[in-house]
């Protein structure tokens, strides 16, 4: 599977290896091997770094007791095709042994988008929370929360900001805005929030725009040792999903090029169809020559999200790249795959709505 | 009474004018005659400056709800002499129809000073809260309650964080420090919080160094205008009690010349036995000459605290301006009348502990 390892072309690739240097992160392929039955994401290097990466593939080979968590920003009731990413990564710790925790964000709805408690409290059982549940969290298994109800997290996040200078934090952030400095401080507390109850690994799965907080986090632990005596919490890193246009990321501002969840299929496969292919210029070029498959946007849809089985992947990729199989099959099949996996989204989207009553959430006094 | 309305001597007075200016406050003396009754403190110009004072004195006058509201620092089990002043002042509005609210700042002491959320508690249930009633607060009238229980005003700090910047909160506190944010904020929404139930004027009787607190405020409610459409919160400025010792300021860390709450009566005579007087170096100079008042800390405690009756402080100025009153004489009025404070202190202390689960709670669900 060497061959298609990389999932971004050659250009891209550079990009992530020097993400990787300036936040001085670990590469998650040096410690592929020591996770067991590594999910899609892993195995294709989506997942592309991480830090204190180790600490969690122990946890889980002694079967030890630790946590992964993860946020919902209830700011609209759509989720980025790209956060499906981070939701398949908790899947996979939570059915390798994790404590899960799904926060609602509804502090930072409120303040930064305007989004009132109610209305991101609704948001978030009406659509949010049964989307990451179709998408694959057992409720069973996962503790939600609302920022806004956690006295214990709005505690934290107060008494941790006597613990940095605003340099320090212009230095993470390049920014002292205060505002931004109460959502990272709250975001730290929910990082911390689960080992309250016990000092564990846990492990936060982000974009990489996210890193900071991550960065933030293992300082306030490390100044909060004597009172506290957290874990440094690890955290892995989703590569973007990029634009059906070419570019690094999907992006709301260009909808034409960007999926979002729910959409409907029709609207979907028109994206795929008016996507950047690596496809020739003509039929008989593209039999002589092959794809350039690096820069083949829906070759990158079917290996990040939508062909799960190896073989099969490696197969499109043999026969796009050796030409038998034209852009327009490809496009074809990535419409196919896209359309049954939106018809079962909607589907287990409906069925986690009408369970909504029975999640296990967080019970403050 | 014009002779002792200046409470500092006139090297300080300098200060207090200047104060006034450098913070674009309202000089006291201006509204003085629009309060009804006004306290000793008013009389005596120890209330020396405000912000939008007509407001209040306009309310007061019409009959109209206001709200007044302080706060409780439990970070040791004593409390500073000159925080009589601001009870008196509570008490004042309070006896004035106003809305009372006495918040304990759990939060910041548990940030600041290292008191866990608990102890915090436990010392404002047993000592703080019990004081304040001691001295003078009404409890069927004042509503109290504990920053860390209410998420209202964790919720209200959390989004005034995004209205202001760094620069203006640097331009306002000389600091960019991310603990004084979270702690400004809170305190911001901490002074906001009683106009949740209604829009209301309010008044917020302080020291000087809390004013750029209100300043905060007011610009967070000219920036919050559509939305929450706050009324502007008045101030009232307290001069600090001066130290026993000349200096501006009482301060612990000259115990010397410093009195807490509560404190023995015998330790307190010593100190204002030890206190810098304005009695001359021999009796035959002090007869002729009179005594210096206006460097004279015990008549200054006799005008800010103990002295209520105006006859009665006119009498001892001019008996001891004119050197008929030894400083001695003077020293021994002062403490029996502190000595009497305090046992009455004492007294009302010990029957508020015993009645403090009777109080009025903001119940938080």
């Amino acid at each position: 599977m060497t061959k298609i390892i990389d999932p971004w072309g050659s250009v891209l690739v550079e990009d992530y290896a020097k993400l990787i240097k300036d936040f001085g992160l670990e590469p998650f392929s040096h410690y592929l091997g020591l996770f067991p039955n590594p999910n899609r994401l892993m195995r294709r290097g989506a997942v592309f770094a991480g830090v204190d990466v180790k600490r969690i593939a122990d946890a889980i080979r002694k079967n030890e007791d630790y946590y992964v968590l993860s946020g919902i920003m209830p700011s609209a009731e759509k989720i980025h095709f790209g956060t499906k990413m981070v939701i398949e990564d908790i899947r996979y710790f939570q059915e390798h042994g994790a404590d899960t925790y799904v926060l609602v964000a509804d502090l930072e709805a409120a303040a930064a988008r305007g989004v009132t408690l109610e209305e991101g409290k609704k948001r978030a059982l009406e659509f949010y929370i049964p989307a990451y549940i179709a998408l694959g969290l057992d409720p069973k298994k996962t503790t939600f929360y609302f920022q806004s109800e956690n006295k214990e997290v709005m505690h934290l996040a107060y008494e941790f900001a006597k613990k940095i200078t605003a340099n320090e934090f212009e230095a993470i952030y390049g920014s002292n805005d205060p505002g931004k400095m109460f959502s990272a401080l709250t975001q730290v507390a929910d990082i911390l929030y689960p080992q309250l109850k016990k000092r564990r690994p846990g492990v936060i799965p982000v974009g990489i725009d996210q890193s900071p907080h991550i960065r933030l986090t293992r300082d306030i632990v490390a100044r909060t040792k004597t009172k506290y005596g957290f874990v440094p919490p690890s955290s892995i890193y989703n590569k973007y999903t990029p634009s059906l246009n070419g570019k690094l990321k999907m992006s709301k501002s260009e909808p034409e090029s960007c999926i979002e969840l729910p959409e409907d299929s029709k609207s979907v496969c028109k994206k795929i169809k008016n996507a950047v292919t690596g496809g020739r210029d003509t039929l008989e070029e593209h039999r002589r020559l092959g794809a350039v498959i690096e820069k083949d946007m829906v070759f990158e849809l079917l290996k990040q999200h939508l062909a799960d089985d190896d073989k099969e992947l490696q197969k499109i990729h043999d026969d796009y790249k050796s030409g038998k199989m034209t852009s327009g099959e490809l496009k074809q099949i990535a419409c196919d795959k896209m359309t049954r996996f939106l018809e079962e989204f909607s589907a287990k989207l409906e069925k986690a709505r009408q369970n909504v009553d029975k999640l296990k959430f967080v019970s403050f006094n």
